[in-house]
């Protein structure tokens, strides 16, 4: 293969691919609800006659965390296609977003699975004219979400990696899978897809992330994301029993000094010899009055840990704190999991093949072998961790660009010239994958 | 004077009494927005020509707590006038509601307050067969406020207490100011009429409150209620940082965390061997996302006490319990005070008083000295120490009947009976204590 | 009966009482350790041919709580011997103190219990010279125990109380038991007693305590103590894990953390609408080493309730904490209970049967009908109420004397005065009681 | 050099490193108490005319942590003579311990040190035969202090290499300093030594430790210890006032719960994306009685962390949660530092010099760049630290050897082979830097 001649196949996109991030963006879906976005892709796809599954075919619906009472979904649908997505695809989708093209040359040779990922945040973005996407007028238009984490430009870029592998299809081997994966904040969606089997057959599997680079360098690839951290997040809810507070203090069962109890005991529990450890509690809500013993408490939680062995005792002990607190204060309580992602390493092998594949990217200032993750996690690691059970192997990478605001934040963007080098990484570690 | 002939006046109203209190029912107005019930209540007294003021004449806005936002309470304005009220009244009330009635015999002798509270509780009022209000057309039609602690009636009983009294304001001496106080409810409104010197010139006080007695006895009244606690209601409000829970933990400052510390510190501070004390972190709310170390928590609290020492020294813990959290996590906090009450005590003398006086109530089955409050609180005490302090003398009936469903509850409901009991109350202890 | 000659009778022994009393002070004993004191009372009444129980027939070793270990009460047995009690009694008593002298009139009447504590406190005795036991050289030779709480004085009150009424004894009717308890400081004795029945034929107990008097006034006769407060004294030992604090922090188990999580929820229960709360953590220990994740931590605990109910709800939160906080860090506990009493209340028959009898002691300056406890503890009340179970009535009378030094600290002393005085208010209710 | 010539100059000591290693392990000295060893090391020394400094000339008083009280060190003094050591050389340490040896040769070349700590752990010896200390008879005599951590190991070392350095003195290039250090357990004797400037003059700076390899190899060389925490070892004192729990429990100021409060806070400060962190309360003692609120609290603690940055954040939240804690309680606090080292890199020229140069040990099975260090402290950070600040060079070698029991433990010991194989490290070392 000549991996130069396919890279130039992208330029010619360089202004859809803006197009298409900025379409995305305006029309910026969260988790579960990426229906609009997941029949646009499906239908440019389809006009190139290329292969999309969707729908049950790609999710398990027995896996999924977080997923959305049926009103606000069928809300998110409608919305959807009053804004443009196909009735019909809607329809079709089943309640279930997300996509996987496939480019299969049809010839003997790996089957490679690129994932990028397609959800927004729960940000309110900005709406002053610092911020480009208001001033350019691609700003959201759906009050408290945002892509406020690139995804706009990952779906983007999986669009168009698409596109260009399906127009030099006859000069590939095996098999592209391209995974336009849902609801990744919050590590909620990968598992749905991992347990329909998407990446079952995958021998090589390439995730793909733009974000600042520490130094403001622009494009350099760091071709895996060392450290990924596994994580859980989780519901608490305590249930007590309301009293007089001055009369009959002694009837309650007080539900915010059970989480108040619980909470500074998880705290306790952060030293780890396998690995640094997070927890936080981010969202408490608990109460009826003033002068009510209160009868209830929430919480929406979450911990971290470098290693899975780290973060799973951690998760257990917090939960057992909230269990003894409210054993104390004769409360019960129930939790819900609301996401996860074990912590996941690169292999070194394709490690090495990405970074010699993409010395042929123009777009790229530098490469590296690793950027350094320090707390961060995506549930790609549950694609990464299924893949290589079944002897595959999979990497992270990460490509540096100039950033506007931080990520999670409704002043985020970034310099779009990323698209098209991140769409040439990809398909640079394609082809040289195909050609070893 | 004939006491029992002044007594036998009151039965004419018997019907009339049913009828203002269901109308207040029916149109239930919480601490501070009392503007309707403060109109009828003046429109009743004008209509008998007796004086009456109200206003910047009753209240002192220097000393107003949990006082409403300008907008919130012009809301309340239209609402009330929407609903009956005077337009020109409400308007020169200049946004303070209550009324102080003032029958002056002209002749020598004691002045005499009787203080009925007019307000309602932010409690939802039940819509079901079961509950008369709703049954019979009088429940709360202000959604989230309904009157479950028989302020309505309470209201009801003044009214029709000084109409009696006008009409045998040729037979007494001395004078009688009938006090409609305000935001009894959450020991808000006291000190606005206290602090304007309403009860300045008081000789004697008496406040009346109906309720289940203990035994299920119809109309038993207890001439004091003994042990009122003392009590601070107050919010606190904890400003920390945000800061990525995975990315940079240690940038955060931890708003739920100086919550949760701070909670348990401050519940360690109720053992006093001045008397039993209460402390109730009544609601919660903290934090912006699960991955965001929370930046911000919020608190409503009270604290009470038998004695106002101990209630004033665990008040006292509690905030620097605060403090010190917040210190620990490098965050900082306001607080406001909503709401005071001391703890008081009646004054033996007047308490033998009433109980003589009232032995001519046809409608008592029994005359007690005292009933044992245990953890309850009412600003009533506010006014209680002012004449005591002033060398006057004061003392709170209570006046036993059937109840249905709790204080505070949406099911709140009382026998109507023990209104006119309550008028014969008032008015014969004013006779006794004119008499002596 | 001329209960004014019999008083009389007490006056012969104003000497004896203050040599018997200093020899007590000299030689302390603590609890289940009273073997001199227990020879010496027993010697005299035998001297006087009296009645008297001891060892195995007054105490029923199945129901002790804190007893020593058999090398420590060895050790106290042989330096009772040597500081000069009866070895042969020593045997006798098979490692109990205590003991019950009887008089019996042989004619009919009522059984009248007089109850004297005879044990010191783990204190260590001031030696300098402000201090009168010092000075006048009868302080403790028992280093670390001294009667620092008036013990000494009871014990010999009770001894001339029973040499009067033996000397008497033909004029009485009934039966009068004079019961010298062991260990009442932490509530330990009073138990073993009980269970053994010594108080199980009793019409009337009385016991008796001399102290400060709020005001300073000497002598004053309060004819009960009202509100005596239930306790539990218990310890909590928790077991946990060492582990290396820096290499391996997640394989310990940390018993010094479950300790500050448990301490820290338990005293969040301290409100409770049936009365006063306490809770007291008084001694912790735990720990082997600065960089050695504690695996142990032992702490010394009480409770106390105005109620017998408020004070065991908290002692069950107290181990409740315990027990999921242990769960929480992995720990296990084990609690010993070491002391128990009930609260009780005096029959008010009987406290004016008291005050009128006690109207002919010319000692006393004022007699009232009660002292408020508040906090106090006395396991006279397992005693107490065992009498009032069995249809009998029980007070617990409080002589205020002049005092020097507060109550379980070194330097305690009073004016013994009061010795006549206590012995004369004893005779004088036993009098009565027989009179009526 | 002929490196390998000079390594053989070790193997005649064979016998007489094991001898010193065993007489060291029987007289075991922990920090500054080390009289007997500091006097053996230097009389050897001196028996072959090697410069030896010691005393005030090696060590700052003005720079010590946890001292001993002087009647505590003048008992260790006069053990350590009664064990052997010259009373004259014991009076001129004029109370500190440790050494420095200079072998100098005169010659233009690097200043290379060579460090060896000497302390023993305040541990209670094994007495069974499976401990082969016990068993041959050299286990410690001074009950509770034995070389648990191979610091007898190290001294013998020392001693061995500084004989082989003296021996060939005319072949070497500039100078070596063997620092036998006092007080390495606890991080507590290498300031004092740092700040009298024993290593202000040295270009390379090598320290030596033995321990078993995680595989179980015998003797692999470490070249360095990467990642070595940072420490800092304090002890809080709590003083409040004692109160009678019953009584009065709102006089008092309850230490214990201010020390628990304080241990909550502390511990929810252990994430920080600066590195791993740890925190231990290693001991607490508190109180006095079970009836008295506890008015002192005293507990042990030390903070560690992967960067000293991460560390002193720990440490400086630990203190402030322990004066937050304090204020709430109406305590106050004193704290004292008893040990500090920063962390600490080695410099990779330095490490592959040593790996380099021990290619030529012979008992070596492997050699590799680096420990990796999870939690471990060591003050010798303090020295390298000092060093790389005045520009020179430093690393801390690990030899690995089979090891008997967990260090810090009673039963610890290893094979002494690892004893000449430690010294010709340092002498391959030494030489291989003298070539360069």
């Amino acid at each position: 293969m000549q991996t130069t001649n396919i890279l130039s196949h992208a330029d010619k996109y360089a202004e859809e691919i803006v197009t298409i991030r900025r379409d995305f963006h305006k029309y910026a879906e969260a988790a579960w609800r990426e229906f609009r976005t997941t029949s646009k892709i499906i239908q440019r796809l389809q006009k190139e006659k290329i292969e999309v599954k969707f729908g049950l075919d790609v999710v398990n619906p027995d896996y999924v965390w977080s997923y959305p009472k049926e009103d606000e979904l069928k809300e998110h649908m409608e919305r959807a296609v009053g804004q443009g997505a196909s009735a019909e695809l809607v329809e079709k989708m089943q309640g279930y977003t997300g996509a996987v093209a496939i480019i299969d040359s049809g010839k003997a040779g790996p089957t490679i699975a690129l994932r990028f990922d397609i959800d927004c945040n729960d940000v309110l973005e900005n709406s002053n004219n610092d911020h480009r996407p208001h001033r350019e007028g691609f700003a959201s238009v759906n009050k408290g979400f945002a892509h406020a984490c690139a995804h706009d430009g990952h779906a983007a870029m999986g669009l168009i990696t698409a596109l260009v592998l399906n127009e030099v299809k006859d000069r590939l081997r095996g098999k592209v899978k391209i995974i336009f994966q849902l609801g990744e904040e919050g590590d909620k969606g990968a598992q749905s897809m991992v347990e329909r089997g998407v990446v079952d057959d995958v021998d090589y599997l390439i995730a793909t992330h733009v974000g600042a680079d520490k130094k403001g360098v622009k494009h350099t690839l760091y071709a895996s994301v060392a450290g990924l951290f596994s994580t859980t997040k989780f519901d608490i809810k305590i249930k007590g029993k309301n009293a007089h507070a001055g009369a009959r203090p002694e009837k309650g069962n007080n539900a915010i000094l059970a989480a108040a109890a619980s909470i500074m005991m998880m705290n306790s529990f952060l030293q780890d010899s396998n690995g640094q450890t997070r927890l936080n509690v981010g969202t408490i809500q608990g109460g009826t009055g003033r002068n009510v013993i209160p009868g209830e408490c929430f919480f929406r939680m979450e911990t971290r840990g470098q290693t899975t062995e780290a973060e799973q005792r951690l998760y257990k002990a917090a939960l057992e704190s909230v269990a003894s607190a409210c054993k104390v204060y004769g409360c019960t309580f129930e939790t819900e999991k609301m996401g996860f992602a074990p912590s996941a390493e690169a292999d070194p092998e394709l490690v090495k093949y990405i970074m010699d594949g993409c010395a042929n990217v123009p777009e790229l200032g530098a490469i590296k072998e690793a950027l350094i993750n320090t707390g961060g996690t995506d549930d790609i690691t549950l694609m990464m961790q299924r893949v290589q059970e079944k002897g595959g192997k999979a990497s992270y990478m990460f490509i540096g660009t100039e950033q506007y605001g931080d990520a999670h934040n409704g002043d985020f963007d970034f310099n779009e010239d990323v698209l098209i080098a991140g769409v040439k990484c990809n398909l640079a570690a394609v082809c040289h994958l195909m050609e070893k």
